[in-house]
């Protein structure tokens, strides 16, 4: 897959550098480009925001270096234009499992204090990360990312697919226990030290609809 | 605020280093600092994760180092102690005012294959950013310390504040637009370049309410 992400903060995308993303990128994968709307910006001292018409306090992201900023993209993507938001739908995980479907994705990081409304026109989806406020769209775009990207075939080693298989999307996982057995008084329950196989699946099945009613009892009632 | 992070993955914090949060923190109202678990590690190639008891597929972290971690911070950080992860409340505003109150909190990240459930026993509250699966903790991190951080007073700036007022905290935000008046043939609404104080007050407020009701109805039904 490749993803292009519009930012004027093009250094927010740390997170793209490590662990599972990292090693999708390295092994070519999965292609993140980072592009600094600010590069857009035809103003003398590169702004992209003005004061808004009709006054009020705050600065707004003027469209013009986010149009250009898509329209370059666009020559060299052709997926979708995503702006996250408020507006947006929230993001769950059957999206990301549509979304880890497509071949290119474009996504468009806007300040939290309001971008040019016109912007919208040369948005094809917004999506929002959840029912709170935060500094910047990057915010957003960082788990998104991520949630879309590990769903990529290939992108997570056949361990930690089946890792993955292991959990019904309807329950949260059940305990896991490593080294050591008996950590100041802790103890690992018997039943996993046992090489009973049968008996630990029925024990990871139980504990695993346990958990799932105590804290998330919706879920279980989703299907 | 005093905020420490546990962490596999330190380099990840970059979003930190930048825009309104990294203003924050040098202007010393928001202190985040980054620990690795690593570190706390005591075996001999400083591992911090191992097979599962009882079988299956994966990688968990070790309760160890991390119980080593949050007791080497708990010394400088009396906050509450918080894990990243699916059992937590999911994150809303609500959540993110009332946590930006704290004077201290330290964040706890697991690798999404799973943490020793032993640990938990050092955890005080559970969050979970939302209903969908991520490779790691840091990515929720990220979002929800930054929601949290912009609600301290002195985050934003006094016209980043007064534009936050001015946003309804039931409704969507209205259109915003700033320069230039014609984009391409795409035009800002008259009243807003009108100096009519009151009618755009009116069509503010109006075009927030429609907005609301196209994108988000459950918003309006809330209160």
């Amino acid at each position: 897959m490749r993803i292009d992400i519009l930012t004027i903060f093009p250094n927010m995308f740390s997170p793209f550098d490590e662990s599972i993303i990292k090693r999708a990128r390295d092994n070519n994968i999965l292609d993140i480009n980072i592009h600094d709307i600010r590069e857009f910006s035809l103003e003398k001292h590169k702004n992209v925001d003005d004061y808004p018409f009709g006054g009020g306090a705050g600065m707004i992201m003027m469209v013009e270096p986010i149009v250009l900023a898509i329209e370059y993209v666009r020559k060299i993507n052709s997926g979708k234009v995503i702006f996250l938001g408020p507006r947006g739908k929230t993001f769950n995980q059957n999206m990301a499992k549509e979304y880890s479907l497509q071949k290119e994705l474009i996504f468009v990081c806007g300040h939290y204090e309001g971008v040019d409304e016109r912007v919208f026109e040369f948005i094809d989806e917004e999506i929002s990360l959840g029912d709170f406020i935060l500094t910047g769209g990057e915010m957003a775009a960082i788990p998104i990312i991520d949630s879309i990207s590990r769903l990529i075939p290939g992108v997570l080693s056949s361990s930690e697919s089946l890792s993955e298989e292991s959990f019904s999307g309807d329950l949260l996982e059940y305990p896991q226990y490593t080294r050591p057995r008996d950590f100041r008084g802790l103890s690992v329950p018997e039943v996993l030290l046992s090489g009973h196989h049968l008996n630990i699946k029925k024990w990871r099945q139980s504990e695993s609809m346990r958990i799932t009613e105590k804290y998330r009892p919706d879920l279980k009632n989703k299907n």
